[in-house]
């Protein structure tokens, strides 16, 4: 049994679990996670963060768009980062990135900083491309 | 001029116009006009909601979440119910909708009604389908 909600941590590992429609599957939590994952990367000092993930559905768009609206691009294919889905899981995966890196971009979702969005053309868009093999 | 905001509607005919991060094409405003035009399908009695969108990007998707928090299909195509994504014109074309339906949307929009969201199996798939010519 864990602790309490503060040694609780939302990814175990790099996996974040969840039963969609409930947190953190829910479209405002998935939402948040994508636009800190965006605001991480470009804290990093990626100019323009691209996001891969295998699958558009509920749980990925929600994602996307959170990571769209901090200004990244979202492939349907590999990136260097990428987020998998699996369902059958319930679970998303995070590729490309170390836990501590998870554990950062956690640290910007609890903390009271106003993750900036974009506005206009700056607003992250969506490609699609055939999967690699 | 318009008359303050009780007398501004948010729909403009069929048409909803904004600057992609602006409200209201904010990623948290789509998802409530998409999550309120699946709840008002729903009470007009459609089984299982569809929406068509012409693409897939970021306003579409906002709105597409949305839709599929509220149980409703969205498919990259034509539906029955479509939104068109003008870019060029930034604007949002609801299209097998009257003008009756948009403003009853927006009535569910700025009531107290909490919408209600779905879970699990329950919640919206996307259908990516060839487009019709």
């Amino acid at each position: 049994m864990r602790f309490g909600m503060l040694s609780k941590s939302l990814f175990e590992g790099k996996k974040l679990y969840g039963n969609l429609g409930d947190y953190p599957f829910t479209a405002e939590s998935l939402f948040r996670i994508g636009l800190a994952l965006c605001a991480y990367l470009a804290i990093k000092g990626e100019e323009k963060p691209t996001l891969g993930v295998n699958v558009l559905d509920f749980a990925t768009m929600s994602l996307a768009v959170g990571f769209m609206a901090g200004g990244g691009d979202v492939v349907v294919g590999e990136g260097n980062i990428s987020v998998i889905h699996r369902e059958e899981e319930n679970a998303l995966i995070f590729e490309g990135l170390e836990e501590i890196d998870l554990k950062k971009i956690e640290s910007i979702l609890f903390s009271r900083y106003n993750i900036p969005k974009k506005r206009g053309k700056e607003v992250g868009r969506l490609w699609i491309q055939e999967k690699k093999p």
